[in-house]
């Protein structure tokens, strides 16, 4: 980190080139740490004063001093100044206004190594709060339209192909586990970069006897880094935070896919809410679930942040590089679009609604029962690939004819399987019992389509979810 | 592309949600297009008028209008209205308010889908002429490096170990190559790009008997793509320019990475001159090289929004859908990196100066002498194997003794190849030959480091620039 | 590049270390560039023997060795030896067993680092013809089926929703316009590459009086690098081939997408035959059409790789660095991968059936006639966004009741119409004229989608695809 | 997962294309899953015998056979056959031809959705303890490094330029925390993936009565997934391993580039042993730091890994797709580079030797005790900017006369300080006390560079990595 304008001295002449100084300013996005520098400016003067290396009148009036240009930028008296660079040079700058040359003590054992750190440590530990939350919203949209339809099946799908009929519930709270797993790797997040770097300084720590440790207790972190070279340099908190968010952003791309599909004319499942889905300038018949295009597409933008980060990091030695600087831009855009998107998403599922009678229509046309007559045929003592085989050749014939197995009558049966070399192979009653509630009521693992699985899993889940929020406690759920 | 406001029908029932409304709104990043959208709709006017579709008062009239939103917006009157999500609507929405009722025309035969197509890619073309002249701009000052020290010699590194010397002059020419193929990519993508998509309408063209290939004319485009599906659905343009924004962004890392490296204290070859560098807050006698290592770090930007994007249209099936507005924020930011950074760039390589006595020094104290002094040994007979072992071992006993080349006595050298068992191999007048001087002009290949070839490749490539520009015919070099 | 085993010399004691000699050896994936290696050397040894650097004898001697190589190499009767790491040492080592001592002087005037260029291009080049072919491959089967089925309508989508009837031939060659762009992104790369680096050595040239564009006649080369630090240092046209792959796997991964979307039973549009879908182990009814699926998860690896090597490649300072050994397992990868991809989905589209009975049967339900209705209404008179309005009330209404546009007989209308105060607005007879085949009729424009102009684009097609082929000049069409 | 050759029922007439069946086959990469598909099948087939599913005789000969299948392939007599496409074919084919019909009844209850699911994690949680290991074998290599020169002290960087000085103990220790953090990220991960799919068949469970709780606790799992659609589609354990990989990679490759700087002529702090560093094919002197350079190039393909693998599963429909299958040859790569590149780092840095002499004439000519005079200005009372100017001039007129501060006589500063307008602002005495022993001794936070504070650090790191393996637990330290 290095500042131009700050640090102009003898060895330089003449001023900056502008085209430069535009390039390398950061004040135009770094503006939202503001308070988060604030904040560390405060702990590392009480600090100061604690060991004696401020006297108390002056970090006294460097703590009011800084509260008032807080108190200032949040009712919008004080905006950026583009000349002052970056956010920093923004708060010392108007600092300096406030209090006159006493301002400069402020930067006493510090250094702008050290002070970018500790803010982009202390924003990242509030977004924590807030990616609780909105995951917790999400699930929370998931788990009421769980609950809704808790009698409703579908076609359980692979390859895109009907295969089994699911509970619609025990489909949306597959959702639910992969955003149980992506707070668990927030929690440990969290818990991994709660370690505070001031007091490296530039980059070896500071000869003033300053207490990291009492910055450190003063800020809430758990403890501080071991090393301080490690200290100025590590983006490793970034960087886990957006793999975090890739692979959070992949689920809700699988999520968008669904829906988008479900509500086409061709699966027809559900119908999103006029709030949630947008008409066509030319097109009056059109009902376009937007939202759910631009969440799938978002993963785009999520990975290329993650990608770009992992790069600009990629063979840079020891310890702080201005190369660092492009660490914000990536990560704030992710952290909107993450809000943004989880936020939106809630929105739309929870007014979603459920087309129950074109799904039951739907039921009745496949051949998700398929499987579980292989194996009546196999539990009746045909050997399994047999079966299977058997159960293949009577679902081409039914296709070819356009029918379904609630098509079948006992004498079309008794001539396939004779045509089949299998007469009497299979009990006309067998088709009749294969209906979607026998099926899904047979799968009764603790995991499966059960209904009453299901609704045990359902009910653990509500109270998993309920607890989450900032102050749910990641660590006791870690 | 459809729109929330604008298309509110019957259909729909409530207004949208607010955060949906945020979250698929545009104009907050789409604003840069207003020109384009303005140019490509006067266009879409005139040929309406053409051919009889709109009266020529009507199409009078509109253009007028469009004329004065230009006005307005360029001399910052009217400015981006949030409530209208996009600068299509924004256009529309003040050409009514300028206008009435007959502003609602414009529309006629065309859809959102092919006017943000047609924006898009008069933007694009626009940003071609740019990207050229930045490219001529860096070029042009490595050209006057080259010129200015066309008689310095350095060390030429293969695997950060010095290997050879070589011309500083051929040195930056390898830069001007690798722009140049740079400009040969952007060329032929901007050759490629020029077709016209208006008339596709929403995805399959329009009813209306209008002519695309009149409004291609009108707008400077070699013609009309050659299907409506892709016409409205295509992304490859925007691809294919990040794509290539990525390799020169490749290019522009190794460029800064050797303007850090070469004005550290361990080289040492250059000095960045005050206006693109930076002091540190609490070292006073750092200068950083900021600029090269931003640049550096921007790779990571550029070549995470070209995944950004190829991730966004992975899978999407025709034609249009919501995910491609993703594309715009991706595509932005890479060409104010670009126009940034090669500008940037092109300062700083003007403004440095290099320190020939350090250089000097430095090439004396170096063994890139040592495969010529092989060569020099298989000229005279011996195998070039063991003519390279002799060699390694004279540099491996120089080493151990701290000495040179320089530092080579008859007598040590006799001394030397007594031990290792060839007497008289190496003559010591060959060693005094080996000047870096001698080395250089003995590589006389057309694209080798001998002064005079390096000096017609420079005068060749300062020909071939002196050409390059928006006027200067893309086609022609292509 | 660099050689551990070859280079030993007296600088170095003890041998490598086993794990190191692992980790660099290369001749587990560079073997197929054996024989692009010994075209190369033939080169070279002919150019040196022309200059008279070798003596005819001698450079007799080495062809004949190098041609026994490649034949041994070819029948099988020489195989990778590990020991030897890469191809080069394979090479060098299989001569010197065959040829003796003399087999040392093939390296006379040349280095690895030029070396393994020129073999990567003379590979690429012909990579470039196989290519040509897979594309043209998969373009003619995408005709075919655009041929064969040139009367059926399809509904043509926008964000996944019906919007508008289309050709299934219209649909089929957006495809092939987007392979069309990528055989022209081929081309151009092709021209690009096609300079030869030999004679640039190590990185500066070489004291030998060598005739590196004598090599490059003899090789097929149009010429030579201009700059020889470039020449061995340039990997742009690796990332460019990359680049090219990821666009043209992203147009492939929407193919996938839409032959599943269209052989679920959702769709039902097309069948895919037996020889390119599978079953599954447990479910009898399941068609999968993993081949598709595959296409579309394969867009993954594509990216990675061009993503990898541009990151392998940030940063680098000039000129050779082993870090460039990187490029070879992304480059081959992809190859390979294009190569079956383009193959297996050519035959894939080449076999599929289209049910027609079934999309007939689609077309009927859909509101894909409710623009052209606007239209209508508004060519009557009516200003467009009310007309919008009111076909979007009747689309409404009719959705509600369950009814499509074929549902409604006069009396509902006029009972409807009454309802939105607009009585007489539509004549019942318009929408009886509301057929798909009128609608695709109505759409002219060049690239619409009405029958005769589909049939144009598809003669045209045919004609520019029959001339696609390694013999087919990339050059004439670029 | 699908499967050609098993499946083939009578849905399919005729076989498959050849060149689908090579695409989709598996056995040439998936082949090392089959240790862990037999342990999955034996666990398996105990739960059915223990559950009444199969009758003790048969599950008896199944484990038998699964067992000499195991044994077959571990001692090379049972190879990978190709037209049994992928590992579990090959284990069930040979187990038939082992067993006749009975082999069949191994497929009970399970589908290859959850088989594979199991083996891929059974594999991971191997790929664990290996990765362990690696991690503790490079940590190990560089605290041998910090301990056998606790007394050297480097400059330190920031901006490449030096800054500080600090020991070269606590430079290696900034990357021990890297792989602490890379350790504390494997172990979150590890214990997140240890839960069983095993029971949750093709998506929804099984209609047998089976026990997954029960083949958890047999595998060591430390539960199962919660739902069975989740449970066969999940693949986070895979990304995250990958990010995993990355980010770990991106450690290494700032190591490897400076090992790259250090041993460069520039430099010369340190000296790669010849057993890791190769030379030149012509240039004798040359000792490339390649296994440094690869490692640094390696991160490359990792990142695109992990895009790819993210690429892929973007807009994934539930439950298993064929796209899925691309995730095994990204994990494996990543897996065997991890693997390697660990390993061969270990050695490299195990083996390094320092150059004290040289790193310790470096320090004499830098300025890097520029901030603690301007501290120790401050300290005697001067405001900070206005030290911190002064120490800049003073810099600025030693760089002017080549001169440092070692250089510096007390008639030379009395003359600068009568220049600058700030006499006797400097005592003498002060320069000679900035030697770099007193700079770092002066800097005692718990995390800076003061040689008691390293030492602490260190001891601490030592006695943390020691307890780190398979054996050691990671659920302690997580």
């Amino acid at each position: 980190m290095s500042s131009r304008s700050e640090a102009r001295n003898p060895l330089f002449r003449g001023g900056p080139a502008p085209e430069a100084q535009a390039f390398t300013a950061s004040v135009r996005f770094d503006w939202r740490l503001l308070p988060f520098d604030i904040q560390g400016s405060r702990a590392h003067v009480a600090m100061l004063a604690a060991r004696g290396i401020l006297d108390p009148d002056t970090a006294r009036r460097l703590d009011e001093g800084l509260a008032q240009v807080l108190a200032e930028a949040e009712s919008g008296r004080f905006t950026p100044r583009l000349e002052w660079e970056d956010v920093h040079m923004n708060v010392e700058g108007r600092l300096a206004e406030i209090l006159g040359p006493v301002a400069g003590t402020l930067h006493t054992a510090r250094s702008r190594n050290d002070q970018v750190q500790v803010d982009m440590l202390l924003y990242m530990r509030h977004v924590y709060g807030r990616m609780q939350e909105r995951l917790a919203g999400l699930a929370g949209a998931l788990l009421q339209q769980a609950r809704a339809h808790l009698d409703v099946i579908i076609p359980g799908y692979t390859h895109m192909q009907a295969a089994q009929p699911v509970l619609l519930a025990h489909h949306w709270l597959a959702y639910t586990e992969m955003l149980r797993r992506d707070l668990g790797r927030l929690d440990d997040w969290a818990r991994r970069m709660n370690r505070s770097p001031l007091g490296a300084g530039a980059l070896a720590g500071t000869p003033y006897p300053t207490d990291p440790e009492d910055t450190a207790r003063r800020l809430g972190f758990d403890g501080i880094y071991r090393n301080s070279l490690d200290a100025v340099s590590d983006r490793d908190y970034l960087v886990e935070f957006l793999a975090w968010a890739a692979i959070t952003a992949m689920h809700l791309s699988r999520l968008g896919e669904e829906l988008v599909l479900w509500s086409s004319v061709e699966f027809g499942y559900i119908r999103v809410d006029d709030a949630y889905s947008t008409g066509s300038s030319i097109m009056p018949q059109k009902r376009n679930p937007d939202v759910a295009e631009l969440v799938r597409g978002k993963a785009g933008r999520v990975y290329g942040n993650l990608l770009g980060l992992l790069t600009t990091l990629k063979g840079l030695p020891l310890a702080y590089n201005s190369d660092l600087q492009e660490d914000k831009e990536a990560v704030f855009e992710v952290v909107d679009t993450m809000d943004q998107v989880l936020e939106v998403l809630a929105g739309m599922v929870r007014t979603l609604t459920v087309d129950r009678a074109r799904i039951r229509a739907r039921l009745g046309r496949d051949f998700t029962a398929a499987t579980d007559l292989a194996d009546r045929l196999a539990a009746a003592g045909m050997p399994f690939r047999e079966a299977h085989h058997l159960v293949g050749a009577l679902v081409g014939r039914l296709l070819e004819e356009g029918k379904g197995f609630g098509d079948v009558t006992p004498a079309w049966l008794a001539a396939f399987l004779e045509d089949a070399g299998r007469p009497g192979a299979i009990d006309p009653a067998w088709l009749a019992e294969l209906t979607p509630e026998r099926l899904v009521a047979a799968r009764r693992q603790p995991f499966a389509t059960a209904p009453e699985r299901v609704a045990e899993r359902l009910a653990e889940a509500e109270r998993f979810w309920q607890g989450v929020g900032p102050a749910g406690g990641g660590a006791a759920r870690g």
